[in-house]
């Protein structure tokens, strides 16, 4: 049953990290959404028993981390693994069989900055999102009664149709739930409803910069696998520097 | 006939004026998008025989500038007329009666910044866009050959949903003949697709804050007005300060 207006908390979906800071992050759920690949990496690790995903900003820090933690480096630049680094930001490289139970210190360009800018704001909670753990991250949000900041990772601050498509699709989830007085919001969802029946079609016929990216890089079965359904379908949270796998409440 | 791609000048669209330094206005025409109703009024204005436009931040210097210039003074804030001003922000405040041979002096909150936020990145050229001169725009935009950049004025920096949807027309149309490697732009071309057969009606079912912002002020001929096609076409052109109306070439 639909809450009356007056109690539902707040959905808003930003963009691009270059205007998180006009939205009160302070008693809100943030969405970090990076679906091309951090996000939909990071639900995979978690899904197949990492134990935790350390989120850090430069390649220097990801060794530092991973060499003092005796952890697993990882990262990409430009498509390959980066310098230094042991892995790479494909999900493909995290089955179980590998990664149960290590430490995954992993370096992404745009989501990793934009978890930070978010907790340097103040975000209550946060939590990442793909489609790989589409259906935990919307039950989650659904039980929390809190307000929630859907916020797309983008590609260095612009707006991408990957990350838009994906909250589109929390929105289209939550609408009845929350109060929706956020222009992105309505529009994401209404992208989302034509891309739905063939996400990766749209985003090739829609010319998305990414899509083309990618198969430049060889990384078909990526795009694949990340913009598919509920194929991980755990929710990490962060907590203490760390993205840690949450049981569901 | 569409032009090689190599050939093809680019088209961008900015969703927000918060991320208009990640791209180059040196090269470009710059197209100011402020729907909800700067630039419909501008270019209302202009076809109804206006001898310029001056856009101004502040209400002090409207003030100052029309007393200077004899001018008309004009600006709203939460859409009343804002106090020592004479008129305010709607287009039919401007007919050719009152308007031919006048210079209006025009304080908006998000137009306005954003044309001299174009300004201060050294835009090669601008003008402003709206539905209303909707095919001068396109026309203009077609023959001169340069790169385009659509930018929305937004909401004080927030993405919305009527400037976008204007984005995305323009893409429509000009899609074939520019180089379009910019999921904004494609984004907003399909909201436009979906939305162009009835755009108010788009704009009510989608929640669009705006729209319910300007019904609350009773602007309902003003919004009707402001997504319809071609009833002012005129092409207004930034020189020296001042929009002026440009001859189709």
């Amino acid at each position: 049953m639909s809450k009356e207006t007056a109690e539902k908390p707040s959905l808003y979906t930003v963009l691009t990290p270059a205007v998180l800071s006009l939205y009160d992050l302070k008693k809100s759920v943030v969405v970090i959404i990076d679906i091309l690949r951090a996000t939909s990496t990071i639900a995979t690790a978690l899904h197949n028993g990492a134990r935790e995903v350390i989120p850090v900003d430069s390649i220097a820090e990801c060794i530092r981390i991973s060499k003092q933690l005796d952890a697993i480096s990882a990262g990409e630049r430009d498509g390959k693994i980066a310098e230094g680094l042991e892995f790479g930001n494909t999900p493909f490289d995290y089955n179980r069989d590998f990664i149960e139970g290590k430490t995954l210190v992993l370096t992404t360009t745009n989501g990793t900055r934009l978890l930070h800018l978010a907790l340097a704001s103040g975000a209550d909670e946060i939590i990442t999102g793909s489609f790989c753990n589409f259906s935990s991250v919307v039950d989650y949000l659904r039980k929390q009664n809190k307000n929630v900041i859907l916020a797309c990772a983008a590609w260095r601050d612009k707006v991408n149709m990957e990350d838009t498509l994906y909250a589109g699709a929390v929105v289209q989830q939550l609408m009845s739930d929350f109060s929706v007085n956020c222009d992105s919001s309505h529009m994401a969802a209404s992208l989302y409803e034509l891309a739905k029946h063939d996400l990766l079609g749209f985003m090739k016929t829609q010319n998305a910069s990414h899509y083309h990216r990618l198969m430049g890089f060889g990384a078909e079965e990526d795009l694949k696998y990340c913009f598919t359904l509920d194929n991980a379908g755990t929710l990490p949270v962060y907590r203490n520097g760390r993205l840690v796998a949450s049981s569901p409440a």
